[in-house]
């Protein structure tokens, strides 16, 4: 029985490998190790934990590392502090495999305690192109691992021209994609009532059209969320439709983007807005479903978007590079565009513009498969 | 007035980059900054900072990151606890440019401190192959650097295959082979003093010939480095002749190969050969112009030796893959062949095969040069 | 010129410290040096950084170190960098004298640090009598400490009685009540228009009578926090008056005492109530000086309670075994007592109950006299 | 059935604790946990996990802090990182107390991790009083501890002195007595093999007289250990007797007095003389029961040795203050006095000075009688 070891981090984190996870945990050919850290214990980031638990999974170890200060110099050490972490962990469950997820701080921080610990990684999310530091780290994690989990083709040849070993690169698409398969079978039936007991602000009726604001931090553009989001708001305001308003995730930056949502709300009211922290996948697809326009930078848009089709407003550079459909239009000088492009958006016709590029939902089912029969230790070796 | 921050972690680290601080420190569109860390300030693995000090620069910043325990658990949590001092560092002296070098886990420290504070960085020895986990830190570590020194061709190619902008990749040679011309341009009067004087065991007569054995641990086999040693010093001891024997770096298992010495060295005596800890650059590279031949795996060996063109015989995966000049012999059953091939080494009457594919003396220079006239900061992206 | 290095945690610590900051900076026998720390860099405590640089300090070391989680594990952990922090910082600036305030983990990590690069320890408010693990940690920090400056009579006794020196053991009063009696001189014309214009809820009229509540983490209670809140929160809510509520500081425990303030803020409203995160002393002391009662169990309604007079209503063990003036009223069971004792303190027609047992507001003068005519060094040991 | 975690941190902390250890195993009312750190695990101390395994012992986690480096800023910083470590440690085990002995960086980082995590602490070697930063440390622990086991009836009076609960202050006696009681009861037929074969030096005879050198850092003093060392060396060399020179204990300035030793060695090689990183205890007792002389400043000749009667002439500050049997003759200037007084000693006719004032065997017997019937819970407060 060999032993996958998956580390999450964070919600996205989570959702990006849940069904791999699930599939692991009924196959009695392995044994699934977890291990929760990063700002997922975070009450304060909405507890991911409790939400793992309510999936019936076993967390084998939580760990913290998250040091506080949002600035540059803390994401470093929180790093740092990371992989004292998280090789702690790594020594004590002595996994056959480590496999982590996508471009965050914790996922080198994974690939380097896995890889000094001699332990073979496995990595989902590699390949694709993006802006800002988790570009860097994507492909830096890629270096560091054993076997590549690519979600599109493209990303595939990505891996495979940056010199890793075919034998041990697969195209199986994005693991989220079969949550939200899953998820948008059925719409929950207390999905509107969910709505208005989490989160604060006014009331929504989800029977009418409302846009949703999501905008995470721009590592590279430390210090200018404030300005950023202020300016995104101050223009959705100008239309008379509901919105919900999501707080960033906790990157480097994050304080600013809040103090600017923080801001706008104490000075102009919540005129038909609500605010959420983050709202369960199970809910949240629904409502990317059901949104008239995703408006802001997240990767949600671009990635399960493509497959649900939800129309995108993508703002600025941290998507930028990535491989997109065609539900998402990428702006860059927002003060000019945003307004035109969203009044359009709201007149259109078409509900959906859907493609698979990204995934078909059988992700986990392929990962699964080729882990059962992969040898996980080979010496790597740049192939060219 | 650019100011520009190199990071010294042992001494084959410190010789790898002398040559461009020499440079850097005289010009005047540069401010150089220095941190030491890792082994460097150890006095237990010779105290670089002495040397470095001895050289007249001047040491910014003294900082002590390794954790005690000779484990790859010990090594994995060493690079973080040196992600937590040189951020640190780095916010302190706040440099336009970090350079670093090679494939240590102080490197992916230094990659990591500098790319999650959005300081540029540049990287020499970039895109060779090698073996073990320094071949996926390095490749890493190229992936977070935004100035690439090659000190190859072929490493040159290998980083734009990688993806890098090739407007940013240069191949100006190793630096190494700088400081390795200047050295031997005069066999210093004290040498054979000097190493009688340094190191235990018997003293040595430089007129005459003798062998150099250096091995260090190979993290991927982790545990058997007192076997490879003991076997290696059996073998070399049926040869009567001079030896001089090096003790191994500091990573994880140099424990191992140390017993493996200390072991040898007490059942067997001293006889004909001398032990170091390590020796200055300007005595270590006329040891290895006098040499008969050196044996283990160092990569000083393969670099610096195909420039002296000293016969180096490779043992075993930890110089695999990488770009090997004439002079060096690899084989990887010592027990049949090491004997034999040490034999006709011995007998041979070629006394020198050189060449100059790791460089001809000059890469300071270029580095320096390239460094006047580039933009430090652009925003990376797989180039494919 | 004897370097005198202070460290400062939190709003509380600094305002412990700010008098005798001021005396030291002006005094030219003395270098003064600041680190700031723990939470009072953090914007989401109320950035204590900016009040320190308004009062034009210069702030040598900015550092963080607390580890999210909110649990004791973390608090421990917050510990422990601490001591790695301070440790850099101490080693940088190398101080004659480190003077150090309370009984925080801050504190302890602050003497650990100190002590073991001997560098001679000052310390503020050693020698009282408190619950909790400040308990523990205060007379752990006067066993490090060389010089002892007591805030009270017994607090000095108590010193002497732990076996230090008597020729550094001084009872100067408490440095807070410097601040308060020069911050009571006189109102601010803007304080209405701040107390509205800071923190959220509904706007308050200083004019009419108004209470306070001020609720911090007991940490050997913890997990109980958002229960005890919510009790005190039910039974303040069944008088009509106006009520300021302050956030809990950010010790472990302080997210279950925030989250029983917002649920309770969510279901039942802001009514005549305003939160705060913090006020600037210069307006909290007089926010004590207005109000008709505090109720909680912060040790400002005790210390500078008793010099202010302002009657206390402190709940719980959090202050229990403290000094306490004639001011302030301890209860056990609140569910029993806290409403009788509220109402009858609303009625009574004494405004304030004075006492100066924990100081004049001469404690600064005494100890910068005492600094300037003693020797730092001498070898500890315990005088029985 | 009570949970008792001990934390191990050296060789000497070992021997501190062990004969409760044994009999906590054995005991049907506690489940024993192990916890090895500091020095413990590192093979270049003499790795104490491998003599507790022998001991039958489990060992519940072997963890790693000790930051290279030799100078009081890593000593601090180790202390940090052990809190960090110690802290996971216990969050894992979830022990009904922890049982710290003496004074030393890891018994304070081992008293906050217990403090601040809720788990009442024991303290052995409480009260005590000796020079230097141990000093501090000692009585630091004492106010974090919960349960106190004195070794000397003036320990405990100390202890209570200090303000700590008399329900919980014990005079038990030292168990390192217990061990030497046990052992020197026969001597090992194997002890003159042992001598000769571990170690390094020339050969001794142990039916002919020697003296004994065993000189350990003093943190107050760093940097002048070498100078120290050098000294003794230097008078005791004037003396034609066998010698047994031990290497110091790791702490900040061991590498001083290590370079002292080998620089001797080198010059003056090895007349008469054998050099031990260290000895199993069962060894080192009947060494200290057949030495002629001890000479240094080791604590082992001031306890054990009073038990022993061992005469031993103790050199410097390190143990003054700490409460002397007539065996040990304490003496400053070591120039003029040693080499009297050592020839004095060597002439005498009086084989032995013996008291039990450190105990009399039977320590851990009490110590494991009081843990089964005492409540480990309550809450500390200063007792005046």
């Amino acid at each position: 029985m060999k032993k996958i070891c998956a580390i999450i981090h964070n919600r996205a984190n989570y959702g990006s490998i849940k069904s791999v996870l699930l599939l692991l945990k009924k196959n009695k050919s392995f044994k699934l190790q977890i291990i929760v850290g990063g700002s997922a214990n975070l009450e304060r980031f909405g507890s991911v934990t409790k939400i793992i638990k309510n999936d019936k999974f076993k967390i084998d170890k939580k760990i913290n590392f998250v040091i506080e200060g949002n600035s540059p110099l803390e994401m470093s050490k929180s790093t740092g502090l990371a992989i004292l972490e998280i090789s702690n962990s790594l020594d004590e469950l002595k996994p056959d495999l480590v496999i982590t997820v996508g471009d965050r701080y914790e996922t080198i921080a994974t690939a380097i305690s896995a890889s000094y610990m001699n332990i073979p990684l496995a990595h989902t999310m590699g390949g694709e192109i993006s802006g800002t530091i988790d570009e860097s780290v994507r492909h830096a994690v890629t270096k560091f691992s054993n076997i590549h989990f690519a979600a599109t083709k493209i990303a595939k040849k990505n891996i495979l021209k940056m010199g890793e070993n075919k034998n041990y690169v697969f195209n199986v698409g994005c693991p989220r994609i079969d949550e939200v398969k899953k998820i948008l079978k059925k719409e929950p039936a207390e999905l509107q009532r969910i709505i208005n007991s989490f989160g604060v602000g006014e009331n929504l009726n989800l029977e009418k059209p409302f846009i949703t604001i999501m905008n995470h931090p721009v590592t590279t553009e430390y210090g200018s969320g404030e300005k950023e989001i202020s300016k995104i708001l101050k223009i959705v305001n100008k239309i008379d439709i509901q919105k919900i308003v999501f707080w960033p995730n906790p990157d480097a930056g994050s304080e600013d983007i809040s103090r600017g949502i923080r801001k706008w709300r104490e000075k102009f009211g919540d005129h038909k807005t609500r605010y959420f922290k983050n709202l369960e996948q199970k809910y949240f697809y629904h409502i990317l479903n059901k949104t008239e326009c995703l408006i802001g930078n997240s990767s949600s848009g671009v990635r399960e978007g493509s497959f649900i089709g939800v129309k995108n407003i993508c703002i600025g550079s941290r998507q930028s590079g990535r491989e997109i459909g065609k539900n998402t239009f990428m702006i860059k000088n927002k003060e000019k565009t945003l307004l035109s492009l969203l009044k359009k958006i709201l007149k259109s016709k078409t509900k959906k513009i859907r493609d698979n590029r990204y995934g078909d939902g059988y992700a986990a089912e392929r990962i699964v498969k080729i882990l059962k029969n992969i040898n996980f230790k080979y010496e790597k070796k740049l192939k060219y």
